[in-house]
């Protein structure tokens, strides 16, 4: 089959013939029929040293996470899956015996297996899974909306734990996880949602996803300033810039005994200021937040999409057929779309 | 009266002759029986700048905002406290008024007065506080036990929001606020322990309160090595040092999904090494606190003394006439001591 | 002034020229522009002795507790209101003093005062209440939005506690109460919304507020078993009948681990059918529902007002001067129309 | 092997030699080391028809499904499971795959297999079970802690969502489980326990299990006017009674706003005197509560034990060999004594 490939340390991918996955016991093999770009894998297209070691295995590997497609073969074990279903994968493969497991949070499992980063992905003709980690799509979903569910999925915790409804919001940073955080948050009743990037473009999609005030912090880097003369404070902040400005710009305008959660990774330490003041005074509740929690966020983002609360108009900017994987990576890097999907 | 009298910005209280406060309308005039040094208390005794601008009103003022007395006069409006009643005050005094009061959380209140800080407080013969922020002590109740009503407040919302009861804690930072939440901790079932200081004075007092395990971080700085060998990653930490060493290894001894409640008060700006680890991917949760709900936390601590579960005997370590103020706040200030009262 | 007056234990009301209220030290004084009629009025009107007895006080009084209007004339202790300001009324009255008051539940306050129940109401050219009831309405807010704050309010708690966010719901009685209800839910983003009621008219309103599906219990007494088989189990019932079979259908189409919030209130006792299957085994949750956190449950009601997200076009129906009170009430009790409102 | 054996719908057991179970590729067999009683167990041995039928599958079977023992044989495809390990069992079998499993929530899975239920449990010389629902003890823990970690999983999430920490609770129905109850809560720093039951002996285990007061319903049916009285209100009840009565008595002395759990199992419909008053005026909260969360629920249960803050001396009543079962189930039927054991 045709795959794209990270063969070595240095900047970008290769197509290559590769042998279609044998599925295990319990694995699950599927005809990918959309997959789309993360940030994660912008960072191994690139080889971004401080993102990438650590998180990969061994080269060649297949990356790509997000993506949906039919079943085509599966394992002798496999009980609850079959021939010809929809599915999506969660990318998180928990070990189900670590502590985290047994307390009943395999989103913070402490031996996660990663999808596309550790173990072959989905920018491939065909990608396999082991069943605990399929979903099975329901009814009238699109393979596109399919393949959105687990990045929509990285923000359904943080919003539904911001309780957006009838509170005013700030989303910092605007790309395909920030995007999908203010339209969820639309949908879930935000009274006001400010979108912070330094993007025009994707501040005019926040626009559209629902965003009802935008800033673009290359013109007002203390942008805390605005939000708090317009509101006098806010209730939640959605951090998915992994900026240390941002960050203590987004500490700033929170009113009293609110929250930030942050869903973006920041690089590096961070220096936050005057704690004292914005964290302890203030009663600030910081979190952080990584995974999707099986399978709640799931259902939570699958009927987002299929009662079109949520739609992806304005999040899918581009589609590229598999062997066009470099343009669609530029693109994606150049900030000029959102997400950007890979039709194998 | 006599009063402790702070009269300028130099180090120091000076012992005056000053009236006796007279009550407005809807004001309680109490007899001071116990009133207890707090570490804001020390920063106006050696006047800490950087904490100190900004907090305080005019000089002269009286100092002291944790005491318990009679009441001895009371304003015309009073209609819940009665001549004769023992009673404690809150040192906040919310507005009433401002956003967050109305939202009936005042104790997050945007425009607090402080007892003892901006309006004049107990260690004096005679001290006044608004009605609404009178406490009638409970039954039983001692002098002492209801002057560290208001300190044990403070550790109550985030030892019980730790849920400690068959949980791994550890505390860093044994002063007085250290040592409360040590022993609610213990009173509410914790399963294991932790104390962190670098006085080895105090190490046996958390011991005594219920610490379970004691760790001298002047002997072993990397502390979260130790205590993640021991427990493989803790609960919840209650940070009651402000230091910023320390909170990065409070951190880093935390399971995933953990939190962190910070007490104590950083001085100046902190740097949380590599947070993409600690709190992004551990979806760790730090939280502020600072004051006590009105009056739920004051039932929560009531509660906790007369019933014994958390008792005083290894906390109040040094009681002084409000004459020896001098001695008492020397011995606060050397850490060879924990609470120190004094008795007007 | 006019107002409408009960006299006595009869059915009726009585048009009465009485005097204007004048305003204690920190009472407000309002000139009506807009009332609404709420159940409980209509227990009056027609004197629903197990209803009624007990909570009035003496004869004659002024009903009516859903207002909005101009501050006229204010106490002399009155500081946050002032002439001219639009502002609503809490027709909960809380002592301030009681156990829950102290503990920060003034709405379940154990003393409550009650407008228009034991002290005069709303249904007349002026009414009176205190500073500390009193909500000043947002910039932009109409008089009928603002009388609309106080029913709204009675469902924001438990639509909010139900998470209703892509989560399927059903509302059971689709008087004023439930259509709020259906209409709040909706914005608040639920996935599925099923309405349940007699009365083909209130279910048409139901439909034009935000529910998905509608189910006539005249026709389906046993609606649980269409919900069960389109749903498979539902996330949360608010229950809005009272209706002991209702309330047992409500039970039966829950999830395991679901939860049904009583707003409406049964007369005499209810006899729970199985309720080792519907509530121990399916770990169910029942809660009461009463009163408006103050002013929490107000915020959110006045956002969700002022942002369009719930409208009152399919909510109140009919509008009468005080003087066709008859009229008014006559609509109200016929189930022809909903929320019914008096202009004095 | 020698098991007790269930083997027709009349009252009684049968002491007979069976096969040693073998295990399927996931199994995992214990040579049982100690076994209690249930309440279910004395419906299956007096074969209470309301309570059984539905609930056993074909005839024979072995009864028990608290336990544990040691691992003496295992599947193939057993993995963190191994000869020789001290384990006790999950009498809850989740199916892994309906909504509420995929849901995170497999204490309520919709088709749940049942240990010593539908599948034979371990009134026997050995036992299997599958690996997902195996525990591996803690070191240190003896076999007869082992063995009640499943009955004193049923009161761990009852108990920490009742919010203890110096509060006031009742336990009405001092079984077993009630005990367990009363000594959890006592070891999460309840301020104050009340304890109802008619048998004198069960009050006075219960005293020394942590209970501060106790009352005989007895000799005071209407105990709620002895608690009121003395308290005020309290703000949780733990019901393992079952009985109606006791409901509604446990719903009287709620305070506003507080919670009562049915842990105990109501047989046939239940009446609920005054609803309006005593649920939806009151805010009371009631809440089903059935089975374990794996493992969260069995990591406290362990700690509970192995602190020592619940311990079983005066749990644990009676011991019998397992040919003894006659005499042990009569015991536990007569109420003479409390948690009644059988030791293979």
């Amino acid at each position: 089959m045709k795959a794209v490939v990270k063969t070595n340390r240095e900047k970008g991918f290769e197509l290559r013939d590769v042998p279609r996955p044998k599925p295990g016991l319990r694995d699950v093999v599927i005809r990918v029929k959309a997959a789309a770009i993360c940030g994660s894998d912008l960072n191994f297209y690139v080889w971004d040293k401080g993102f990438c070691e650590g998180l990969v295995g061994s080269f060649p590997f297949i990356p790509g996470h997000e993506c949906a497609g039919e079943v085509v073969e599966i394992g002798e074990a496999v009980t609850h899956v079959k021939l010809g279903d929809h599915v999506a994968f969660d990318s998180h493969i928990p070990c189900g015996h670590c502590k985290m497991c047994q307390l009943g949070k395999p989103h913070l499992c402490q031996d996660m297996g990663l999808f596309g980063h550790n173990i072959d992905g989905c920018f491939a003709e065909y990608a396999m899974a082991r069943e605990t980690g399929v979903r099975v799509l329901p009814e009238g979903m699109t393979w596109e909306q399919g393949a959105m569910l687990e990045p929509l999925g990285v923000v359904v915790r943080p919003v539904f734990e911001s309780e957006v409804g009838m509170s005013t919001v700030c989303v910092t940073g605007c790309g395909p996880i920030g995007q999908f955080a203010i339209a969820l948050a639309s949908a879930l009743g935000a009274y006001r949602i400010y979108a912070v990037d330094i993007n025009p473009m994707r501040l005019e999609l926040a626009r559209k996803n629902g965003a009802t005030d935008v800033i673009n912090s290359k013109d007002y880097a203390d942008f805390s300033e605005i939000i708090l003369k317009e509101t006098g404070g806010i209730d939640a902040v959605i951090e998915a810039s992994g900026n240390e400005h941002v960050i203590n710009e987004g500490l700033h305008t929170l009113l009293r005994g609110a929250r930030m959660f942050m869903v973006g990774n920041p690089h590096g330490d961070i220096t936050i200021k005057d704690p004292k003041r914005y964290i302890t005074l203030g009663e600030t509740t910081i979190k952080g937040n990584w995974g999707r929690s099986m399978f709640w966020t799931w259902d939570k983002a699958e009927k987002a999409l299929l009662s079109g609360k949520v739609n992806l108009e304005h999040i899918i900017t581009h589609r590229f057929p598999l062997e066009k994987f470099e343009e669609a990576f530029e693109i994606a890097l150049s900030g000029k779309g959102c997400k950007v999907l890979l039709i194998p």
